[in-house]
């Protein structure tokens, strides 16, 4: 069928045309099935209907398919019916519980790479692998698939060592840390981070406050060959592409199912070529990990893929049911990270804990001996070599290597959340403090956040302030504060929580 | 947020808006998210981003969003995060292997039919479903809920009767003979019907050659009353809404979850108060039932719901492997159907099926005693009181009464598939011949489609036609053929398949 072009300028993230309904049933095609469109070149697009957008004769163009086409200007062009891609056969092969083989799981990785499914074909294939998972060999197969159909950074020299974290903790900028005492002794660690979706800030959203953090895979591995780390933002890399393109259809149906997880994590090691790698579980009420047996199930499925893959994966079981540190939100986390870097001082939490990281990734990289490792860090901290370093990572990604813990602002409308009586903190609900920094702004506001004064245990007096609302605009910090007031992030009780009385006879 | 209103004039089938992604980071949504948007009235949206297209201060109203909110023109509205519905938390339930109780799934059905889950949320529905499927309990609610969510039919007077085929065997018009005789009978017979997605036609594609089918749900009340029954098309009178809109969702991925598929045909028949239902379960190869075993326990499933829904059902499997009469295609099997009602004769397949299913719901309503509703259907046919029912049923939706079979041609292009040898057809592929009448035109050209001349078992002689091919486009007729040449929907053997020889020895 001859249809006349009709250019739509929207992104729709995927090869997209609309036909009228009376060509749609002329041709015999409905939403959601394909049309090959020849102009001088040919492209395979996803059918959309309308009533009367798109005269009978015509046919609209979304940017995607538009920008293939019109290469060279055509005005008519020839559309017919085409199968859909075999990828959308596969997904149904893993809701009737059938194994796919390599082949079939590389062609599915592709078709979401390069934009040939539909949001519903993708729902469906993360719908369907939350419920039935996949076998460890699909598992390797998917991550495999998804570290080559991105680019991929070959070092000439190793170990190279990477660090993750699965997330869930609040005030978790121990990358900021870990990062540079590696580096600092002589170890390459080429460590992408992602933005914040839910959080307050990522390690990237963190490193931002410093320096810009968008490159390219080629100046990862330059910078990394240059100073021996970098702390940049995945998604300017192409590393790994599929994982954003699952994540986009992950998030509106908040499931993170159990293959993806693996695969996502470990095709972003494989790509940047690491050989040692540290997986942080924060653990605990709260997080994405409810306890010790959950996370080492978690641990030894991360260890298994990697072996897979060829990677010495080590995972490190973290108490997360409480902020890592007193800030939560951009700056004033780089603060925070910042003057521990400066004086060797700051909260035991996240001195501890970047340690205990930090020197597992030494003893990994065979630069310490085993249970020599946090001891070295704490050295590298104390001895400003971890600072040094992390000024030269700041200054080769174009930021400023003179900063100093402060300089850095934190947003100046500011409220108080006091304690409501004398006693303790009885409970610190991490959600809820997440929620009321990015009431305040975090992550896009990098000045918006909360300093924690109090953490959980910890001995407090009526009207003493238990949390402090930082926000760079007024309106944000209202919001923030009327949402907090409504619904305290904190439960103070006295020692005595309840008496129970024996029964008395009148 | 105060965004500036830009107009999308596209309709999505969806409330959606679109966002620059700075202001969406501003405001901490994502796609997928939900935004309450508030100009003199307020409309909650699915979020959409885009970096260029939208300016960051404006808001891209898509159709449906505009609708709602420029009642009166409105240039500056002021948006806000929105929670997600409680349906799309309920969606991720059913993934987790929990039960919903009734009051959420009737949320869930209600944000179905008012158009408030996205895309990806319904495909994760029906994924989720697929996969885990319903209780007993669960899909009642879902079928009452799906008929509560639209308009129902209240006769003064019944029984009520009704019949449904699951699909999946060519040229099943049935119902053309079915619903006039149960009429003629003096029962009512309120029949909705589909058009076909994948077959050749559905009862409301042939019906229309004879007469409109698009009515409302009151017409379709008014004229039952009137002449006892009708054939209409569902899809125009608000029946069961919910039901087109998952279909939608469905088609693209090719599944039919079987809770969805009881609740689907049952609301249907609910919503009408159907009172009594015969459905026609075609089983063997080839169709959607494989065998009888199957075949039974979708029965017995059909049947259960009914008792919950306080109708009785009455089930029939019928053999399904070669299609029903000799024609598939719109104008051609109302010819046929035509020429049976007007002369009482004709395929045995069509007749008899005919005359199983009408007798069954002649006996349920209590009109035939058990075991004579077979001869009465026979009776009602051959006195012609069934024809001329049916002409009052066409005059009552405004066709042609005085309609003959003579009258109905069918496309004047056509080509003859022959016999390849003498011999016998051995295998009849059901859906090759459906995909090549489709090919040929139908079901929207009305006169495409393929006339059978022998059918499995049957002798044939070398050269001798098996399969005409109608249709109204030359060059539909011509696709069809090649694709009929390329890959024959017949195969043709002599009565000695393969001679099997005994080793000798040299």
């Amino acid at each position: 069928m001859e249809l006349k072009v009709q250019p739509i300028d929207i992104k729709v993230g995927k090869y997209k045309i609309i036909l009228n309904s009376i060509d749609a049933k002329e041709l015999g095609v409905y939403e959601g099935d394909r049309v090959r469109v020849t102009g001088h070149v040919t492209v395979t697009a996803i059918v959309d209907f309308t009533e009367d957008m798109i005269s009978p004769g015509m046919i609209g163009l979304y940017h995607e398919v538009k920008e293939q086409l019109q290469r060279e200007w055509t005005e008519i062009v020839e559309i017919e019916p085409a199968e859909k891609p075999k990828s959308a056969r596969l997904i149904r092969k893993n809701m009737d519980g059938e194994k796919l083989v390599q082949e079939e799981i590389y062609g599915l990785v592709k078709d979401i790479v390069e934009e040939n499914l539909s949001e519903i074909e993708l729902a469906a294939f993360l719908t369907s692998t939350y419920i039935n998972d996949m076998t460890d060999d699909e598992t390797e197969w998917l991550t495999r698939a998804m570290i080559d159909t991105g680019e991929k950074l070959e070092f000439a020299k190793g170990p190279i060592m990477d660090k993750h974290s699965i997330g869930g903790v609040p005030g978790n900028k121990i990358s900021l840390l870990v990062v540079p005492i590696v580096a600092a002794n002589g170890l390459l660690i080429p460590k992408t981070s992602s933005r914040a979706i839910t959080g307050a800030g990522g390690t990237s959203d963190l490193m931002e406050v410093l320096a810009p953090v968008e490159f390219s895979a080629s100046q990862v591995k330059e910078m990394t060959e240059k100073v021996g780390g970098v702390l940049v933002w995945g998604g300017a890399t192409n590393i790994a592409p599929a994982d954003d393109k699952l994540i986009k259809v992950e998030y509106p149906l908040s499931i993170d199912p159990h293959c993806q997880l693996l695969a996502s994590i470990m095709a972003k090691k494989g790509a940047v070529g690491a050989d040692n790698v540290v997986i942080d579980i924060p653990t605990g009420p709260g997080t994405k990990i409810a306890n010790v047996q959950e996370g080492r199930k978690l641990a030894r499925d991360l260890i298994n893929l990697g072996e897979r893959l060829g990677m010495n994966v080590d995972c490190a079981l973290t108490y997360g049911a409480s902020p890592i540190g007193r800030t939560v939100g951009p700056a004033l986390e780089v603060r925070e990270a910042l003057k521990v870097l400066e004086t060797g001082e700051g909260p035991n939490s996240l001195i501890e804990k970047s340690m205990v990281l930090a020197g597992m990734l030494l003893e990994m990289g065979g630069v310490a001996a085993r249970g020599q490792g946090n001891e070295l860090a704490m050295e590298t901290l104390k001895n400003g070599k971890a600072l040094a370093k992390f000024r030269e990572i700041i200054e080769v990604q174009g930021g400023n290597p003179d900063v100093t813990y402060k300089d850095i602002t934190a947003g100046e409308h500011t409220a108080e959340i006091t304690a409501p009586a004398n006693g303790y903190v009885l409970e610190f609900k991490n959600k809820r403090v997440v929620q009321i920094a990015r009431l305040a702004g975090a992550p896009n506001d990098k000045g918006a956040g909360v300093l924690i004064h109090k953490k959980q245990g910890e001995p407090v007096k009526k009207g003493e302030p238990v949390l402090t609302i930082h926000a760079e605009k007024k309106n944000k910090l209202e919001t923030a504060l009327r949402n907090a007031q409504r619904d305290s992030p904190i439960v103070v009780e006295g020692m005595l929580l309840e008496r129970v009385q024996s029964f008395k006879e009148v």
